[in-house]
């Protein structure tokens, strides 16, 4: 089969690789599109090695359709659409994942659309809801709000009966949060967010912050948090190391929880099996209600994804990026 | 009525003080005896003012019986014995508190005992179980594990099936800590913790641990802390701030939550009605049961407050300090 590989200056070439096959417990996919992520940039350059036993092809979400079973698989048809979380591989022909991480296709989507969806969707909702405790009428503060998670989380925090507000650079990105929903824009380059959410909840504060900067936020992020709030850290863009101010935190009785999808375990307690459940459960209606659609910005051939790769590091994209394998 | 009163050098006196009455959804509880905190002894020595609508009186949970009830309290008897978590008030002679913060007398427990169980009762139960996610089969650290949150954590978490290790200072205190049910106990200042959470656990670390230190245990709490795991820092006693490891915490999908009982409200969300109500659920059984038992290291008269705050501060006693403040 053909296959993005990364050479050691970290070019992306698409080329003949050995056939992968399912193991038992696993579905083969016949790739129809896959999803571009920030984690894919880094293990292209080398720093981001895939976790042990997973493929050493870039690629952690795909649509397609089921090409085979692997044994004691049940439940799946051949040809049948799907989408799968992947913990590498999708930048292929064919990908082999845990049956446990495969998902049917949300009624509305497009097979090529789909492949936008799985990393977001997961994510989303495994910090929001599983982690934080996310509920109706709270006040939901996304930081980087054009970007592919922003883009989903705007609208599932809406879904569930949220406010939501989020904080992004350019114009167009905060115009774009604000029609899917987000109540409140804050451009980061003139605005204080903390002092905006502030304002704009009465001095109470965010609820559930998703915030993607890591250390540079750290303290702000804290003070931008209501009593009893949880500040969710799913990115290090700012650094890894920050003074915690504990007194605040124990002041407004909040939490500080950082996260990763691609190291949980397939099954067990929060694993990789119980979010997928749980978004197919809940997610998924709100894509076939037309509650929550894929924001997708830009779409390249598979020979292309190192523009892909480009695009998503300028910054200069909303949405995700996607690339087509197959028609 | 009597209460105990600090003057502005920290003495507290036993003094006539004007009567309290209990308000709309109050009880007014004629005091059996009062359980001594380390809040009770910063707010004697003027760092840790009552919230507002607090009474000034020193004292965070007492035992007693039910004197009066206020306008619109239903459920409880006159005479009848209850214990209760209070704002303050309770080194005196009666306390007016919310409805939603009494409790009746767990089985087998004497009166004047039972004033050493409510801030142990509702602060490990919302700290391990509420706010951590605690469930059977995993391991607790709890540091500080003599004192009297502590020989309340390893019963209560031990009880819920899990392993329990402990840090302590005194040998005899980590004696007592394993009458108690702690299997793994660390005297730390000869042994690190850290290594030997690791040890006892293959590698894993802890699931859960109750920390009293924060900022000085901070970064050693997110090393000793296993995949998933949970740090809950209740006290300061280390320091205010520390460096937060984001990359070491967002690598075992871990967080930091710091908490209080105090400035919780008194219902809603969070409240301590919540905390109150399933203490009385799950906690009162385990005690009637035999499995957990309130752990008393010293009685005094209330008009000795003074001396009771001594030995609390000098740290030369395990479990609960209480005052007898009627027979």
């Amino acid at each position: 089969m053909q296959a993005i590989m990364a050479d050691s200056k970290g070019q992306l070439t698409w080329q003949e690789v050995t056939d992968v096959a399912p193991r038992e417990g696993e579905v083969l996919i016949k790739v129809s599109a896959a999803g571009v992520n920030r984690a894919d940039l880094l293990q292209a350059a080398g720093k981001y090695p895939p976790p042990p036993g997973a493929s050493e092809i870039i690629g952690l979400e795909v649509s397609g359709t089921v090409a085979r079973l692997g044994d004691g698989v049940t439940g799946w048809d051949a040809e049948q659409p799907v989408c799968a979380l992947l913990a590498g591989g999708g930048y292929a022909e064919y990908v082999a994942v845990p049956a446990e991480q495969v998902m049917p296709i949300p009624e509305t989507v497009e097979l090529h659309e789909a492949a936008a969806l799985p990393e977001v969707a997961c994510t989303v909702w495994s910090n929001l809801v599983m982690t934080a405790g996310l509920r109706a009428g709270q006040l939901v503060l996304v930081h980087g709000g054009a970007s592919g998670i922003g883009t989903h989380a705007i609208q599932v925090a809406g879904a569930l009966g949220n406010r939501v507000a989020v904080t992004a650079g350019a114009k167009n990105k905060l115009e774009l949060c604000a029609e899917l929903g987000a109540e409140i824009t804050i451009g980061y380059r003139d605005e204080d967010f903390v002092e905006r959410v502030r304002t704009e909840s009465g001095g109470a504060g965010a609820d559930v912050i998703l915030d993607i900067m890591g250390a540079s936020y750290l303290d702000r992020n804290i003070d931008a948090l209501a009593p009893d709030g949880r500040l969710v850290i799913i990115g290090m863009q700012g650094g890894i190391k920050g003074e915690l101010n504990i007194a605040k935190l124990l002041g407004k009785r909040a939490g500080v929880i950082a996260t990763a999808l691609r190291s949980r375990p397939v099954s067990g307690p929060g694993s990789k099996a119980d979010i997928v459940t749980e978004v197919v459960a809940n997610v998924w209606p709100m894509i076939a209600d037309g509650q929550v659609r894929p924001i997708i910005g830009a779409e390249f051939g598979i020979e292309q994804a190192g523009a892909a790769h480009e695009l998503l590091e300028s910054g200069e994209v909303s949405g995700k990026v996607v690339l087509r394998v197959a028609d």
